[in-house]
């Protein structure tokens, strides 16, 4: 659909312009970034979800909620550390990359998702909630599924 | 919506990113380009148009089909010289600055929605038209009406 292909072209026109992964990869999550402190009322308003009360709360509503009202696919989350502070949201299809049969071989740093990384810590923020986002794993990049790794970086009850 | 937020996202990305209005000009159209040569395929299939005869009636496809299906609005048309190669797409109302004030005085150059010519570019080229499409008139430059020129370059029965 429309969003996707505008999305892959601006991958594409980016990888033109900017010679490092890296930078590219710093473009899209701040971008991201930009979407998500936008988004959250959009989503705050449409969702009329409560407030959550813990980050397992705040992980699963991005992934049942959220990632099925934009993305129209819902991850499953995992919490990955015994402080509970870390949590996964793992993708069997991302609806993202439909386009997109593999990254070129000399683009091997690329997280051509990262947007949605900024996105997720964009909204988080507008919400008080300080997190870092990124990709653990990625099926463009060979791994088996897609992995976002979501750290909230301090105390719930804050 | 989400389509017009990202866009606004990213103009203010680039804009973070380039200190030149002429190379965001650049890179927006050259984004358009990659989406109007994928775009394409979608719109001949959904729209199911016949073959266009003439550019008068390539402009009014591209003004009242294609406008309409991916952003709403219907633009009027008109010719702009004698050959009948130059036309005029005036929009009263453009979706993708919803949420757009005004430029920034030090901004005065950016063409914000420079993607749309480039998209219409794209597509053109995809079914062997060539053609120049720029922005003429710019309701975020305090013009009356935003303004979109096409000059289609040969000849229709190329």
């Amino acid at each position: 659909e429309l969003f996707v292909l505008t999305y892959g072209a601006l991958v594409a026109q980016l990888c033109k312009d900017y010679e490092k992964d890296e930078d590219v990869n710093t473009f899209l999550d701040r971008m991201g970034y930009g979407i998500g402190i936008r988004l959250i009322d959009d989503f705050l308003a449409r969702s009329a979800v409560k407030k959550c009360r813990s980050y397992s709360e705040t992980a699963d509503m991005i992934a049942q909620v959220a990632f099925k009202m934009y993305l129209g696919v819902t991850p499953s989350v995992s919490c990955s550390n015994t402080t509970g502070n870390e949590f996964s949201l793992i993708l069997d299809k991302n609806p993202l990359v439909d386009f997109v049969e593999e990254l070129p071989a000399e683009r091997a740093s690329l997280c051509y998702c990262n947007l949605l990384c900024g996105v997720i810590r964009g909204a988080l923020e507008m919400v008080h909630l300080a997190a870092e986002v990124t990709f653990l794993q990625d099926r463009l990049k060979g791994d088996a599924v897609t992995e976002i790794g979501i750290t909230f970086l301090r105390k719930a009850e804050d």
